[in-house]
Formats: C-alpha cells, sequence, structure tokens
C-alpha cells in the first residue's frame, strides 16, 4: 500500500507525517517514509543542485530534475519496499510536480502529468491525504516558523495557484484523494489521518489475521 | 544560425567539431560551441551525477538529467548567442537523446521527443549534420583510443540501434538533417561539412556584404 501526503508548504504536513510515524511504530506496523529529491544517491546529489543559491534554475530545469530524482527513488525505494510488503508513505509525490511546476510555475499541467506517468508508470498512490489550508494561513505559519527554502520565499499569488492546483487534481482524482482540514488543530488533523488510514493499518497491525 | 552534430560514439564527431571550429576561426566567423550536460554551472553539477561510478543511474533518471541540462543550456547559452547573431554549433542536441535514450535504451522516440519540444522549445537546430559510421566501425576506432566512458563501454547491438534511430530521424527530418560519409579520411568529412555549412559560412564571414 503506497499513500502519499500532499499540501501546499505550511500546510501542516513535516508535523503530521512525525504524528503518523510514531503512531505507526507503536502499532508495530512496518513502513518506509520517502522524502524527494533526497532517499537514494542519486536524489541527494540532485537536491544539491537544487538548493544551490549560486546559480538560478530555469523552471524547466527545475522540474526535470525532480522528475530523475523521482524515477530513481521509485525503482530503487519504493517499489522494492511495496513488493515486500511495506507501507510506504511519500512525503509529496507526483502530484505535487503537478501543482506547484505545473499550476504554480505556470508550465502546464498536461505536460507535467504525461512526465509523471513515464517516470512512475502504474507505481501511482493508493491513497493521497491532501491537507489543505487557505495560502495566506500557510504563509503566515510559514513566517512564524522563519523557514527560508527556496520555494517558501514565493509570493501569496504563487501559493493560491498552487493550491488551485491541487483542488484540481482532488477533482479528477477523487478515488484515490482524501481532502483534510488543515486549518484544525495538529491532533484533530491526526485524529482525521488515522481515521482516513484506519481499514488499511488494521490490516498491517502485526496481530491482524 | 544553429548547427547540430550527431552520430554514434566514434564517429569523429570530436575530431570533425575540431577541425571545422578552426576553419570558422580562419575565416573571422563568430560562433559559439556547446555540449551538454555541461555549458551551464547546473550543467556541470549534472553531468558530475551523470559520470558517478558509485551508483547507477535507470535509464528514465539519465534521460531526465539529460534534459535537465538542456533546459538550462538552451536558455543561458544557445538562445542568448543566437540573438547576438553568433553561429551555434551543437556538439549532440535534442536528436542524441532520441537516439540513444529513445531508441538505444528502449525509452520510446514519442516520450523522448516530446520532452524535447519542452525543453527546447523552437530552438530546433537549422541543419542537423550527421556523421554516419557503421557501429562495428565506430567500436573499432574506440577500443583503439581506449575510450572508456560509461556509454563508451556498450554493446554493439546497442550501437546499432542508435544507428537506426538515428536513421529513423534523418528520414524524419529530411529537411534539417544532411547526411556525411564518416567512413571516409579525416579531411574529406571535414571537406563535405564544410561544402554542407558553405552558404550559411559565407553569409557570415565579416567581409560579407
Amino acid at each position: 500500500m503506497f499513500v502519499s501526503i500532499e499540501g501546499i508548504d505550511g500546510c501542516g504536513k513535516t508535523t503530521q507525517i512525525k504524528l503518523l510515524a510514531e503512531y505507526l511504530s507503536q502499532l508495530g506496523v512496518e513502513f518506509t517514509i520517502v522524502r524527494e529529491p533526497g532517499g537514494t544517491r542519486a536524489g541527494e546529489e540532485i537536491r544539491q543542485i537544487l538548493l544551490h543559491k549560486d546559480f538560478q534554475l530555469c523552471a524547466e530545469s527545475e522540474l526535470l530534475l525532480f522528475m530523475a530524482a523521482r524515477a530513481q527513488i521509485v525503482r530503487e525505494v519504493v517499489r522494492p519496499a511495496l513488493e515486500s510488503g511495506r507501507l510506504v508513505i511519500a512525503d509529496r509525490f507526483m502530484d505535487s510536480s503537478v501543482a506547484y511546476q505545473g499550476v504554480g510555475r505556470n508550465l502546464g499541467q498536461k505536460v507535467v502529468q504525461f512526465m509523471n506517468s513515464f517516470v512512475v508508470g502504474n507505481t501511482v498512490p493508493d491513497i493521497t491525504l491532501y491537507i489543505d489550508v487557505p495560502a495566506d494561513v500557510a504563509m503566515s505559519r510559514m513566517r512564524k516558523e522563519k523557514k527560508n527554502d527556496k520555494i517558501e520565499v514565493e509570493s501569496l499569488e504563487f501559493f493560491e495557484r498552487v493550491r488551485k492546483g491541487y483542488e484540481r487534481l482532488m477533482v479528477e482524482n477523487s478515488k484515490r484523494f482524501v481532502l483534510i482540514d488543515g486549518r484544525q488543530a495538529e491532533e484533530q488533523v491526526h485524529e482525521d489521518i488515522r481515521k482516513s488510514l484506519s481499514v488499511l493499518i488494521e490490516k498491517r497491525k502485526p496481530n491482524w489475521r
């Protein structure tokens, strides 16, 4: 079973993945967390290029580097983990490229989706938890945490476009997308995530027949 | 004017580009030579990943990294050079990805061509000089020169597939492709290349009105 967790920066994704990991560990569920572009040797090198402050990457190149890292992590980590029966949780996956580069950076949703299919094949998440918060709420949270990642210095308009991109994806992929209200308190968001994954987690508890 | 020079490894491309560069310099023609994946800061970093001996890149990732470097060099080097009126000579360009990754590595010609259009837009070579040699001739030349690049340790079947890929491209792009017989002596190949570019070079001599 393959779960991806998506949402704009500042939606609380990192905290929620930490809480989910703790919960799964307590239950004894075997899981692997992946976070692009890292997670493979090639991906770590690609991350260095994406984070470089000395030169400006064009939007096309940025997208292609994320895709290259994705191709590698799918084959080196995600597929082997799924084949061995582990639960795989992706902190962002293919939908991030559509929302951020396709819609946010205006490269086009279609072109990014075409590349995603080429890169992931049938390794598509079974469930995508989309943690939704308005762009202004996300930005004020980020300001409090003083994050200064490349992408986190973007404008409000950018994050509003990205959120629109996610909303479109949710409509087009209603079977795998689960909407989580990220404006709620951390514990409530965690509770909603547990509920969304409850059937699948039950099946994976070591004492489950 | 944008010229790309293509052919399988061992076709004599490097020597011919050197001879062409000397000839253009003598004439006083202003030109820029580009060679992917290098030529930009990002591209040099990408080259390091492609040449890494410590980890194996999947074919998809290899293709995407070449594409990322291409997106960058097109915007940083090729377009500005063309806009300033310089002759741009590419030591391999978009057709290499189709022949090597699309056909040679069986990723599919269509998918690579789709990505090329996304990456280069309308920055397509005006003339593509395709230096053709049979795969066995190319391989015995490479063995003499003891080259040991990643790609140059491929099998004869691989290079035969790549050559087939180039032949298909030549048929589909007959207007921009010029076939150069690479089995001839170096001087004769150079002579053929000069002839193919003669009209365009005449126009660019400094004393040409």
